[in-house]
C-alpha cells in the first residue's frame, strides 16, 4: 500500500469539508461544541465521515478540532480524541482501497498564546494519543499565531514519528514567508492557508507559499457565501492550478463542495514542486532574504556581545532586558536587519540568560535573529524559544562541533554560519577554507539540511596580528562564494582589533567585503563611518537613482 | 657605411680621454682656457685627436667643452667652435675606414643655471653652428643641472637633427632615475656618467640606469689618482659588462689609458638593451614610478584647480603665487606623492598663468606634477617650463587632440592621460572606453609614444547624473588594465559631484577604486575620510606589518 508521505510527492490529494453544517443538520445544538458528538452521536460523525469519503476525500479531518481550545475545563477531553479518531479510522477502513487509500488526520486548532513551557506538553499529551489510536497524520488547523504553531510541531516531532500538515489562518496582515521559512525550517510535511472569506483571498497567497516552497501547498478556504458548489470547485481547480497539492473545504462547506472539487480537479497534473534555493532567515513578522536578489548585503547589528562592553555585562548580570531592549530597537533605529545575540561571558548560566534575551528582544524588534553561541546547548535553548527561523552563529567543521549542532538545525530549522576550520585549525589560505566549508556542505546534507540553509563565514582575523588577514578572508569569500554558491558573511569589526581608528579601518573593510559580494556584514551600525560605507556603496553602484536616498540622509 | 645611431645599437663604442693634460705636456699654460688652442695650436689639438684615434677612440669629442661656461665675454667663441670642430674633422677623416668609422661629437660643457628662456637661443646658436660644421653628434657633456641639460636638448632638437649624447657629472645627491626619465622622454640617443673620484664611483649608477633605460648608456669616469692604466682599463671592463655601451675617459685619463681600455675591452659583447616597461614621471629631483611594483596607488594631489574655488581663482588673478605655493606644500605634507596643476578660468592668460604656476611650486616642492589643460597650446607651455617629465593630463581620444598633443609628447617627454571618448563622446560600456583607449595606443606609437608613456583615465561620471557612473568607471579599469597592460587613473571627486556627504561617497569609492587595482588617485590628500580610506586599505591589504604605521598615525 501507498503511504502518504509518497502520495504526496506526485498525486493531488482531497481533504473533506467543514463537520459542523453537517452535524447541525443531523440534530446538533446550535452552540453545542461538535466534538462532544464523538462521545454523545458517534453515528452523526461517522456518517458525515462516509459522506465525504464517498464525495472523494483522501484524508478526513477528525471531529477534534476545538478540544484544543476547551481542554483546560474538566471535560474528558482525551476521551473525546480517541473515540474521534475511532469513528474516522472505521469510515476510513471501509472505504479505502489499494488503488485509493483513506488517511485519518488528527485534527489539532490553536488553544490561543500561552507560554512555551505549558504549550509544548500539551500538545505533545494529544499528539502521544493520537499515535496511539492510529491517526495517520498529525493535522495543526487553522492556527493563528506561528509560535503556538511551532510549539505544536516540535510536540508532534519529539513524541511521534507522524507526518505532521499545518495551516494558517489566512490574513491580510500576515507574511506567509515567515510562516513558510519557520514551518519549512521545521521540515513539517505540507502547509498551507484555511479560511478566508472566499477561495480567492487565499489564492495569492497559495501562489506566494508554491513559489517559496519545497514541500506540498495545503488550501482549504472557507466558501463564498450565498454561491453554488460548482463556484467553489471552479475556484478549487485554481488553487491547485497556482500551486496547491492537498485541496479542502473550511467554514460552510459539505459534501456536495468536495464532491464538485474532486470532479472538476480530477484531471489536474499536481504542481511541480521546485526545488527552492532561496536562502531565509525569519522573526514572527519579517522573512529576511539572504543573498541573491535585490536584497543587496545585509547589516546585522553586533551591540548584543558582552565582550568589553561594561554596561551591557551589569545588565545581563542584573537580568535588566530593558537595557538589552534598547540596544536592540536603537540597532534596528541605525539600519540594522539582523540583530546577532550573544550573551557569553563568566559568571552567568549562558544558556538560562541567552533563552531570556531571545524573548526579551523578540518581544519589542521585529527583525529575525542571529542565536551566537559556541556552546551547543546554549544554541539549543535559544532555538526552542526563538519566534522564527533563526541563523545560528556558528558551527565549525570540527566533527564533534557539527555531530553537535547540525541535529539542533534538523530539528528547528535555521541557517547555519558555517566557519571553516576543523581540528587543523584555520587553514591559512582560501583553497584550505574553501576545502572545509565543502566538507561542512556534505555533512550537512547527511543531516537533510540543504545547501540553501548555509551562510559560510571565510573568517576575518586581526590584521594587527596577521598582516594578511583581511586579504585572506575576501580572497577566500570570493572562492568560496564563487566555487560553492553560498551566501557569505563576516564580522567587519574583527579586522581592525588591536589598532586605534578602528571605525576607519571597519568602513574600508565593509566597503571592499562589499565589492567583494559579502551577503551579510555583522558590524555596529550606528557607527557613522560605517553605516556611511554603506550608503555610499549603494549609490556608488548605482542603486540609489539621482542619489535620492543619499541626499536625503546627508543633506544639511 | 654605417651610421652612428646604428653602431649604438649592436656595438660597443670608445670615446677619447681628457684634451687638457695631453695640451699642457704640449706646451699649454696651466691657466689657459684649453679651447683657445683650436685658434692659437691647432696643430696641438690635431695630435691629441690622432693619438685617442690610434689607441681606439670610435668618438672625438672636440675641444670646446668650456666655451659655453665663458662666451658671454667678447671672445670670438663662434670662431673657437667652428675651428674646434673643423680639427676634430680632419683627424677623423684621416684615421677613419668602412670597417671603423670615426665620428665627431660637438662638445658642450653647462654654462650654470641660467633662465630657460636664455638658456635655449644660446644653446640653439651654438648647435647651429655645429651641424654646418659638420659635426656628427651633439654631445652635453657633464651638466650639474637637468634643467640646462633639458634647455639644451630642447635647443638641439628644435635646430638640428644630430643625435644627442648627454653626460650628467656624478653626484651622490643626485638620483639618476629624475635624470633618465627626463632625457629618455626628451629623446635623447644615449646618456650616461661623468666624473667621480673613479670610475667605481659611477659603478652602481651605471647599473641603476641600465636597468632603467631602453637606450645607450654612456660611462666616462674620472681616473683614480696614482693608479696606472691598465686598473682603470679594468674598472672600465666592469663598467661596460654593468651595462655601459659607450666608454671613455674624463679628468686625468690620457691615449694611454684609452687604448688599455679598448684592448681590455674589445672581446666584450654589449649589453643587451632592453626595452623597460616602467612608467615613470619626474620632477628635478623625485622619479615616481607609477603602477606595478611596491609603490601601491599614488596620490595626487587635486587642490590646484581654481573650479568651485573662490580664493585660488582670486590668488591666480592677482599673480599670488605664495598662495598657490603654500596649497602646494600642504598638499605635499598631507601625503600627495605627485600634484595636479590646472589653472583653467575665465579672465585670464591661461598659457602664460601655467608657466608661472608651474616655475613657482616647483620652487618650492619636489613632486612631480600632473600638467592639466583641455588646450594644447597651454600644455605645451608648461611642459616646456616643467624641470622634469611631467604627466601630461589630458589627451583624449578625438583624432583633432591626439594631432596637437602627441607631437608635444614626443618632443618634450612626458607620460600623458589618456580618456577614452572620442568624436562619438563617451563610450557608456566598459567595452567601448576599452576600444578607444586601444586605438589612442596605437595612434601614440605612430609619434613614437610607447605604451609605457600612456596611463588610462577610464573616466568617472557623477553618480549624481549617471546612476552607474562609479560602476562603469570601475569595470572600465578593470577590463582596460587587464587587457593593456596600462597603468590607470582615477579622478574620485568627480563621483560625489552634486550631492552632499561628499567626504564620505569619495572615501568609499576611493577603496573600490583601489580594490580595482588605481594606479593613481586624483584627490584631496588633506581630507581625513579620503585620506584615511587609503591608510586603512594599505593596512587591511597587509602591506603595514602589525599595522604599525596605523598606530602612528591614529593613536590617541
Ligand atoms: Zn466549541
Ligand atoms: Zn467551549
Ligand atoms: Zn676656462
Amino acid at each position: 500500500m501507498k503511504s502518504i508521505r509518497q502520495q504526496l510527492r506526485s498525486e493531488l490529494l482531497f481533504l473533506d469539508g467543514a463537520m459542523d453544517i453537517r452535524l447541525m443538520e443531523m440534530g446538533m445544538a446550535p452552540f453545542a461544541h461538535p466534538e462532544m458528538m464523538n462521545l454523545v452521536h458517534p453515528e452523526w460523525v461517522y456518517n458525515v465521515h462516509r459522506e465525504y469519503l464517498e464525495a472523494g476525500a483522501d484524508i478526513l479531518r477528525t471531529n477534534t478540532f476545538g478540544v484544543n481550545g476547551w481542554k483546560c475545563s474538566d471535560v474528558k477531553y482525551q476521551q473525546i480524541i480517541r473515540e474521534g479518531i475511532q469513528i474516522a479510522r472505521r469510515a476510513a477502513a471501509h472505504a479505502s482501497t489499494e488503488e485509493k487509500p483513506r488517511y485519518v488526520a488528527f485534527d489539532i486548532g490553536p488553544s490561543g498564546a500561552k507560554p512555551m513551557e505549558e504549550a509544548i506538553p500539551s500538545f505533545a499529551e494529544m499528539v502521544q494519543i493520537a499515535e496511539e489510536e492510529g491517526a495517520n497524520v498529525i493535522f495543526l488547523d487553522s492556527f493563528q499565531e506561528l509560535y503556538e504553531m511551532k510549539a505544536a510541531v516540535l510536540a508532534a516531532k519529539e513524541n511521534t514519528s507522524l507526518p505532521i500538515f499545518v495551516t494558517m489562518a489566512q490574513s491580510l496582515e500576515r507574511d506567509p514567508a515567515c510562516f513558510a521559512a519557520l514551518m519549512e525550517g521545521l521540515r513539517v510535511d505540507a502547509l498551507g492557508l484555511q479560511g478566508g472569506t472566499n477561495p480567492n483571498d487565499i489564492l495569492p497567497l497559495v501562489r506566494e507559499l508554491a513559489g517559496r516552497c519545497s514541500i506540498p501547498i495545503i488550501a482549504t478556504p472557507n466558501r463564498r457565501l450565498h454561491s453554488p458548489a460548482e463556484e467553489f470547485a471552479l475556484d478549487m481547480r485554481e488553487l491547485m492550478e497556482a500551486g496547491a497539492h492537498l485541496g479542502g473545504g473550511s467554514g460552510g462547506t459539505t459534501p456536495a463542495h468536495i464532491r464538485c472539487m474532486a470532479k472538476r480537479c480530477d484531471s489536474l497534473h499536481p504542481a511541480v514542486i521546485q526545488q527552492e534555493e532561496i536562502t531565509v532567515a525569519s522573526s514572527y513578522a519579517i522573512a529576511q532574504r539572504i543573498g541573491g536578489g535585490d536584497s543587496g548585503s545585509l547589516m546585522v547589528g553586533e551591540r548584543i556581545n558582552p565582550t568589553g562592553k561594561r554596561r551591557l555585562q551589569q545588565a545581563l548580570q542584573d537580568h535588566d532586558w530593558s537595557y538589552v531592549q534598547r540596544e536592540a530597537m536603537a540597532q534596528g533605529e541605525s539600519g540594522a536587519q539582523l540583530l546577532d545575540v550573544n550573551v557569553g561571558m563568566p559568571g552567568i548560566d549562558e544558556r538560562q540568560t541567552m533563552q531570556e534575551a531571545v524573548l526579551a528582544i523578540q518581544q519589542v524588534v521585529a527583525l529575525p535573529l542571529l542565536l551566537d553561541s559556541a556552546r551547543p546547548d546554549v544554541l539549543e535553548g535559544a532555538m526552542r524559544v526563538y519566534n522564527g527561523k533563526p541563523v545560528v552563529n556558528s558551527v565549525n567543521g570540527r566533527q564533534r562541533t557539527m555531530d553537535a549542532v547540525f541535529p539542533l538545525v534538523a530539528k528547528y530549522g535555521g541557517v547555519v554560519v558555517a566557519l571553516p576550520l576543523d581540528e587543523g585549525g584555520i587553514p591559512e589560505t582560501p583553497e584550505g577554507r574553501l576545502a572545509v566549508a565543502r566538507k561542512m556542505i556534505r555533512e550537512a546534507a547527511a543531516y537533510g539540511i540543504e545547501k540553501k540553509d548555509i551562510i559560510v563565514d571565510p573568517m576575518v582575523l586581526a590584521v594587527s596580528s596577521i598582516a594578511r588577514g583581511a586579504v585572506t578572508a575576501l580572497e577566500s569569500l570570493r572562492l568560496i562564494k564563487m566555487t560553492l554558491q553560498v551566501p557569505t558573511i563576516l564580522g567587519i569589526s574583527n579586522v581592525s582589533y588591536g589598532l586605534p581608528g578602528r571605525a576607519n579601518l571597519n568602513a574600508a573593510f565593509y566597503t571592499m567585503a562589499l565589492q567583494a559580494g559579502v551577503d551579510m556584514a555583522i558590524l555596529d551600525p550606528g557607527c557613522e563611518p560605517v553605516r556611511g560605507a554603506r550608503d555610499a556603496y549603494q549609490t556608488l553602484c548605482g542603486l540609489d537613482e539621482n542619489g535620492l536616498r543619499y541626499i536625503g540622509r546627508y543633506k544639511r
